[in-house]
């Protein structure tokens, strides 16, 4: 059998077995809908119930808090245009990053050119970091919202939260943030943080796909992103996924066991990574910073050579990676989140993303450190411009 | 054992077994996301597009007019608010009925309240029917959009879809109706129909939870609900829930094999059930028109007793039903739509709906037909109201 390597955790991640073990009676034999008052429906009841505890302990939140959503895309939304809508009295002021991913981004522009809304989109510097002081120069008093993501999908980087939380908190003005990367990466603590929204995804920590939720802490105004049935305390309408929202509550129950090991344990294998393909092929740039970063991320710019090329020569050889975001690998342009760290479209499109995830091994990291070189050195055999700079340097 | 007789498939179906088999799959080595440039991608985008393929030909719709959501409830929000918003420039007035699904209701409600949209709610006669003449009398210049249920979930009534297209096509107003209901219980043809929006959800058709659909025909243009990544042709964010898809793909398929037969089926026991309390049982009545009828809808008043005992009556001896609609069941409210046909208060409390499907036999019917009439007997007893007539009738 032709070798796989999985290395897009960031895209998607393989559920785990004990996952879906138990969502298998939720899928057969306990169907109920959890609004009907009869047997099947308190059987799913209550396993909602326990799926929205286990995630609640995982953020140091109290279980009323957590709503569940399908998936983080609708969470982002959700959290950014109810926030908006329900608050607009106080304010048509949201500020956010360049280096969002594009269902923040797209929602605040959405809100900017159809509903009345402005926006500040922060730059970030080199490493994807935002600077507190230009956030504070930013807020004003019609300043209602700030999203700022915690953990950047593409490039890894970790933004200061608590600060952020701190300002916002301060200045009483609402944050969410899009944690959907940082969750089972590294700890999330609402409180300390001072987080009025996050947003999380299950299929990112080996749950579910199309389940996703919203923390809401109390006393923050939403309107409702999908009005109906009285499901999730009114405020979010739709038959519960009652099978998705158990595999969810497994899924970050067990994500949040050993935690810390495992995040050194990734970070082991990111650092191996790095260094050795740093170390061995030339004319390679990291990016993201270097330690405030995701423990699972690796991204890596090849210059004189199109991601795109890359990708597909090492899926070839069983390498399943990506060139920014998997969301939006369906389009020509070259990642917002590279092009504001300031690198040049050429460079920008010759990006790497290698994520790890729990069932990598360090076996199949020499693997890539070892098929990667020489796909690279004949991808760039076939490059004009590399071919200059050879000439140059003979 | 004890005895369990599942008659609440309205509320949810049971996922068929040849549904889960194909779903198993993506959730086990197939976990891609279809947006990845790699072979675990590949393999999932395929899923994807022949589940559009499977879903489209049972409404005679093209594959690129299906958009995958996450359930019924979301599908009729972004049609209503999607084409209101993106519309508002053609006028701001939208008809719709009384006896919609809460996911309808309150999407209008929430227009008018909160965005400067007008509303037209059509009333209902005591079958639960529009009357098509009050509908084109509702059109003004400034109507942009109709949304009707295409069958009632509480009642079971079927409205004249047809003529209601036909009035829209002709007034060049956009017409969208929530097939939750008929799907799978009726042809739906969105061509011969006229239907310009149709929402779908999966799990009320053997599929799974947590996904639906949206058929939007070419030129309807519509704001999106989701903002994001390019999923869905850019125009529903967020990962794609395959394994949801496949199952929703392989239900639709399934239930659409030997539709006709299946439907003659479920009229013939849910005729026997109807007629059966109503002979049975005193002072019952039956609510919804009595053929233009949800194959698989019983609903029947029953005065002197409120449905709440009586469901839990029924769950004791295994029966699972409803009174209502589930979504509302959290409620003590009684049921908008029971009430928009005429009932009074205590009339549509003490009613109760059976809906059946592929999985319920004549054995479980005359199961009913056996513990239902002792109980509402017992509790009518229990009724200070009963026991005035009672009196009356010595």
């Amino acid at each position: 059998m032709k070798k796989r390597v999985y290395m897009d955790y960031s895209a998607t991640a393989p559920m785990r077995e004990k996952v879906l073990e138990e969502m298998m009676d939720f899928m057969k034999t306990e169907y109920g809908n959890p609004s009907s008052l009869h047997s099947f429906g308190r059987e799913s009841k209550n396993a909602v119930d326990t799926a929205r505890d286990r995630i609640a302990k995982t953020l140091n939140a109290k279980s009323r808090e957590i709503y569940f959503t399908g998936g983080g895309s609708e969470s982002d939304n959700w959290a950014i245009k109810g926030y908006a809508f329900a608050n607009r009295n106080k304010g048509n002021h949201i500020i956010t990053t360049k280096i969002e991913h594009h269902a923040v981004l797209y929602a605040v522009e959405y809100l900017e050119k159809e509903h009345g809304f402005t926006a500040t989109y922060l730059d970030v510097d080199e490493d994807g970091l935002i600077d507190l002081e230009e956030l504070k120069n930013a807020i004003t008093d019609e300043t209602i919202l700030i999203t700022v993501m915690f953990a950047n999908n593409e490039i890894g980087t970790i933004q200061p939260i608590k600060e952020i939380g701190a300002i916002a908190r301060e200045r009483k003005v609402a944050f969410h943030t899009d944690g959907v990367q940082i969750y089972g990466n590294g700890k999330v603590d609402v409180e300390e943080l001072n987080i009025d929204m996050l947003s999380l995804s299950a299929h990112k920590i080996h749950g579910p796909k199309g389940i996703g939720a919203l923390y809401i802490r109390p006393g923050i105004r939403l309107h409702n992103l999908i009005h109906g049935g009285a499901q999730e305390r009114k405020k979010r309408a739709g038959t519960e996924n009652v099978p998705g929202i158990v595999g969810f509550g497994k899924a970050a129950e067990l994500a949040h066991e050993n935690l810390e090991e495992r995040i050194q344990e990734k970070t082991r294998l990111r650092d191996k990574l790095i260094d050795g393909i740093l170390e061995t092929i030339p004319h390679t740039l990291l990016n993201g910073h270097r330690t405030k970063r995701l423990p699972n991320n690796t991204n890596i710019s090849f210059r004189y050579i199109e991601g795109e090329s890359l990708l597909l020569s090492l899926d070839m050889v069983g390498i399943a990676a990506s060139s920014g975001s998997a969301c939006t690998s369906g389009s020509l342009d070259p990642s917002h989140v590279l092009l504001s760290l300031g690198l040049t479209h050429e460079v920008a499109h010759g990006s790497l993303r290698l994520t790890i995830g729990v069932y990598n091994t360090e076996e199949e990291v020499d693997y890539v450190l070892e098929q990667l070189p020489p796909i690279v050195e004949r991808l760039r055999q076939m490059s004009p411009l590399y071919e200059e700079i050879q000439g140059g340097n003979q």
